[in-house]
């Protein structure tokens, strides 16, 4: 098992490391731990050792939140199912395509044979860089030009594949701009928003690493985290949808105009509203509002009303705001403009 | 004016860094730093930074010679003349090629404007980057079966082309395998090779960087080590032969092994030898000997006699070694199998 970290923020931020899980158990992760973080929004740094982080004068030097400066960050902390324990193994990876480092990390065993990837060569022997290879075959066969929801589908869909010859496939990848997470059914993949106000310092930790995100504070700034596990208690963590590519960027969940409208509308309403409400009140058509509804359903921003007995895709399905999201909710609604 | 370091060795060793110039001088390199080595021999890893390394926790941190252990070690200090001072600009780049990373840091400016590679892309926008990628392109042209020598023509060719609209081309690159030097005729790179017995503690200082090789010390381990300028005094240095590609590996200048023989011929011989009695003496003919001898002028092994009337093509040309060559020879030839 290995464990994914992701952070997205609306500016650079520092972020400081420290790996205990090596420390606390003795046995867990022994195999290597890595961080890419993208100095100027483009081109990756990647820190990484094939040794537990114990010993390393490296992991120990990451505490300090003045290394890392980016508003994109993943980390991984490994424990290898295939190939040796070495630097090439290590995630994340890193490749560029069109002019932009792409980073991937990756938690989960590919049970069958993969082909060889085209263009982008693996230089280690893990499953995980194999696939990461096969989708930048397939993004820059699409070609340069290609949207986000051009790409998203292409990564989605390498990913469902990759997933149904999983035990579990759960990946954290970047191109620097947006931070994309996929988690497989039997896999795990926890996400939270920080919004203002903030508290005035954040740790995020569990048993086998600390996040120091100390650095955000000001009113302006929103991060999204997303991990394997729930790193803190007490505040919102919500399980990401399975065999979804989600999209984060600059500290949020990437949600369409219409998402947000539908969630702003939704959170203004005093109470539940049914998806015809919601399409009437925003001029939005039902097809459109059923399939937003059931991606903010997913992301657990919304939650179908208990006394509904329709269906959620049904036009009198009603919905209100998941309770626990709902200072995120409010706090990114009184700063984004709709 | 950058500054280029390289190093390669016959086995994985400890390398310390110390950056000076940015804090004797103040304003010589503030504009980037960095250092790339393979942990494993086939997969890069790049430390660099876009600022003066005297507010750098990091470059602090490199003094250790535990962070970077590694065959081949290539450095950059940078002074920025194309591209901004940011992240993306600094050297050295790596790319990954037929599964190996390969690396590069240059010191020049190229006057002309280059093609756009087709394949490799740059992220910077720096004209050392993209020389890199235009190379990368001819050998992944070249395919994955080339052997070192055509790869090598190449690189040279690509280097040629490139130093002929330049002020000065100089650069080091490495597959993980092989080091690659090569200077322009305007330009500088010096190389010494360290061979046992070894002092105590090796420091190779100026007033921009200090190296600490002090892990370099077993009998059977041998160092080349190439620099812009001579890092040391009282040990021999000699200046890489102009437009030419000079291949180092496992702690040595890559010699055929005509040419290692050619070297022992000549240096166990009581008294100057000519290019007829090499051709006889050890069973090459006349062409071949004429060609070795020629590459071993250039990288300041032989020396003509003085007293020649002949040019050092001339069948009855004679050559001694360079005395100031002799210890790193003999270290070398007693410890080769030819």
């Amino acid at each position: 098992m290995c464990e994914l970290f992701g952070l997205t923020c609306n500016r650079p931020v520092g972020v400081g490391f420290t790996w205990r899980g090596f420390v606390a158990r003795g046995i867990r992760h022994r195999d290597g731990w890595g961080v890419v973080f993208y100095p100027d929004g483009l081109s990756a740094c990647v820190i990484k050792e094939a040794r537990p982080s114990i010993d390393s004068p490296i992991a120990q030097f990451l505490k300090s939140a003045n290394i890392i400066r980016s508003k994109i960050v993943i980390s991984h902390v490994r424990t290898a199912s295939k190939g040796a324990v070495v630097y090439r193994n290590t995630h994340p990876f890193i490749r560029e395509l069109f002019g932009r480092d792409w980073a991937f990390a990756h938690n989960g065993t590919i049970i069958r044979e993969m082909p060889m990837p085209r263009f982008y060569e693996p230089i280690g022997e893990t499953d995980s860089e194999r696939a990461f290879c096969l989708i930048l075959d397939k993004l820059r066969d699409l070609g340069r030009g290609a949207g986000l929801q051009e790409k998203a589908r292409i990564i989605e869909d390498e990913a469902r594949r990759f997933s149904s010859f999983s035990d579990r496939f759960n990946f954290l990848m970047s191109d620097g701009e947006h931070l994309f997470a996929f988690r497989s059914e039997t896999g795990s993949l926890h996400y939270t928003v920080r919004a203002p106000p903030h508290d005035a310092a954040v740790k995020l930790a569990d048993e086998d690493f600390e996040v120091d995100l100390s650095d955000i504070k000001g009113e302006d700034e929103v991060a999204a985290v997303v991990a394997t596990r729930q790193l803190t208690v007490g505040e919102s963590w919500a399980s990401l949808p399975p065999n979804k590519l989600v999209i984060f960027k600059d500290g949020l969940p990437y949600f369409s105009k219409e998402q947000w409208n539908i969630l702003k509308y939704v959170r203004r309403s005093p109470h539940r509203v049914s998806i015809r409400d919601i399409s009437k009140g925003i001029g939005i058509d039902i097809d459109e509002v059923v399939r937003s509804v059931a991606y903010l359903r997913e992301m657990e921003m919304l939650r179908q009303d208990s006394r509904d007995i329709v269906s959620p895709t049904h036009p009198d399905a009603t919905f209100y705001t998941n309770p626990n999201m709902r200072r995120i909710i409010d706090s990114i609604l009184s700063r984004i403009s709709l």
